[in-house]
């Protein structure tokens, strides 16, 4: 069967390029993608929801012009292999499933879906072809209405540059960018070569001299699998009490509001 | 300025193709990812992380074999313009960003950049010539080293069927799938045509019948912008004291243990 205006072969192809190697989840989940796209009114504007991070996004991607660059593509990990369009507009689509029941007698794709096989033990030749064959039998298709409270979109903000990196970054995340409140992946700070010093009104200081000045920024504490969430608040005075906590989620200095307040137009302008 | 192996005009093209319009963020990241993966010895296998959700991914993805569905390419939002490609072995790899201060010799990109001008005041066809002509000049690429504990892969999981929504979902989520869990981003609860009857093991019941009895899953509480966490355990007793609590959490119906214990291996084979 084919999927989309694609033969099996040219999607297998399409896929070996895109994704490195045709995954056979994103070849079922190009008949996925194409089952809901059917039906769908001629012309509908439409977005995408996903409920896997696992190669159904790139079926997506590939079929539709919803994209992860353009937002018109969501993906929750709810652990389902699911996917649904939706009016952008009405939020009215349809969701396409793997139904378990109608996988039975597709014994290849059922093995593979519930890795009931080990890669070694997976004739892959076999899975493609029942696959193909397959299209999109085992699929269940359901009309959905997305909540609109999942759909909110982030408002917009103005561009400054970060006193710390000096690189651009939506004002609305604070005094300093995201990447310098702590988020950092590196491990090496970020600075650009136009960094020559601290901007006015900053100052990084050890914890253990930062009683009674005021923190910065939000800092945020994790704990892994019980609680994510801002710590100390901007603005707030840092006390003795709070040196332990500091310590424990990792800081050991922080930035403080300095004498001179930040001047984000002086810092805009560089 | 050519953007890797396409003509800028091409990969305008390719950029309407996927994206749905030649947006100028994305072709100055197709500079950005060609600028990077010069840097890297030929034959790296690499990965992709990104700093923004905007734009910039999908240069990755035109760009290299990094995609949202093969999990090579991270976006972690720092609301920076920024893109690194590192070895996937090593963590060593480069970053390419935008440097302000270079950027002062491009009037047209830096009003686009920074927010300068509305999309009516914006010419675009300006815009889209001075973006060519600069191709790479404005960015700074500098060596980093993603820290090791940011790139935890998640462990795989069997997979199972859900006893709520009969659909396969990982094991390791919980006794029902995420999506049952009270994530549902639908307006109707999602059930399989193969679904008949509660399983044996769960029970669906009002909160005030549910004191006594025992949560059968996790039940994640969120105060925007405060904290997100486990605020039920699976496990846990349900007492009077917490329907309160519950019925904040917009829940006034919960999952509990019943007479049987779920037993999963009659789940999995449904």
């Amino acid at each position: 069967m084919n999927i989309g205006k694609y033969t099996f072969n040219e999607f297998k192809e399409l896929a070996q390029c895109f994704h490195g190697y045709p995954a056979p989840g994103l070849l079922i989940g190009g008949y996925m993608v194409e089952a809901v796209k059917r039906k769908l009114p001629e012309g509908t504007l439409f977005e995408a929801l996903i409920e896997t991070t696992k190669c159904l996004p790139d079926a997506v991607q590939l079929l539709t012009l919803c994209s992860t660059g353009n937002a018109w593509m969501r993906v929750t990990n709810l652990g389902r292999y699911a996917v649904s369009l939706y009016d952008k507009y009405s939020f009215d689509g349809w969701r396409a499933a793997i139904d378990l029941e109608k996988l039975e007698k597709f014994p290849e794709v059922k093995a593979w879906f519930l890795k009931q096989k080990t890669k070694q033990e997976q004739d892959t030749d076999k899975l493609f072809v029942e696959i193909e064959k397959a299209g999109d039998q085992y699929l269940t298709i359901t009309p959905v209405h997305i909540r609109p409270q999942y759909l909110k979109k982030k408002t917009s903000s103005a561009i400054v540059a970060c006193p710390i990196c000096r690189e651009a970054y939506p004002k609305n995340d604070g005094a300093i960018c995201r990447g310098c409140q702590g988020e950092n992946p590196y491990r090496s700070v970020i600075q650009s070569p136009g960094y020559r010093e601290p901007s006015p009104g900053l100052e990084y200081v050890p914890i253990e001299k930062a009683i009674g000045e005021t923190a910065l920024h939000d800092m945020t504490r994790i704990i892994p699998g019980k609680s994510k969430g801002p710590e100390f608040k901007a603005g707030q005075k840092i006390e003795a009490g709070d040196l332990c906590r500091l310590q424990q989620m990792g800081r050991s200095s922080i930035y403080v509001e300095g004498r001179t307040n930040v001047d984000t137009n002086k810092i805009k302008n560089l």
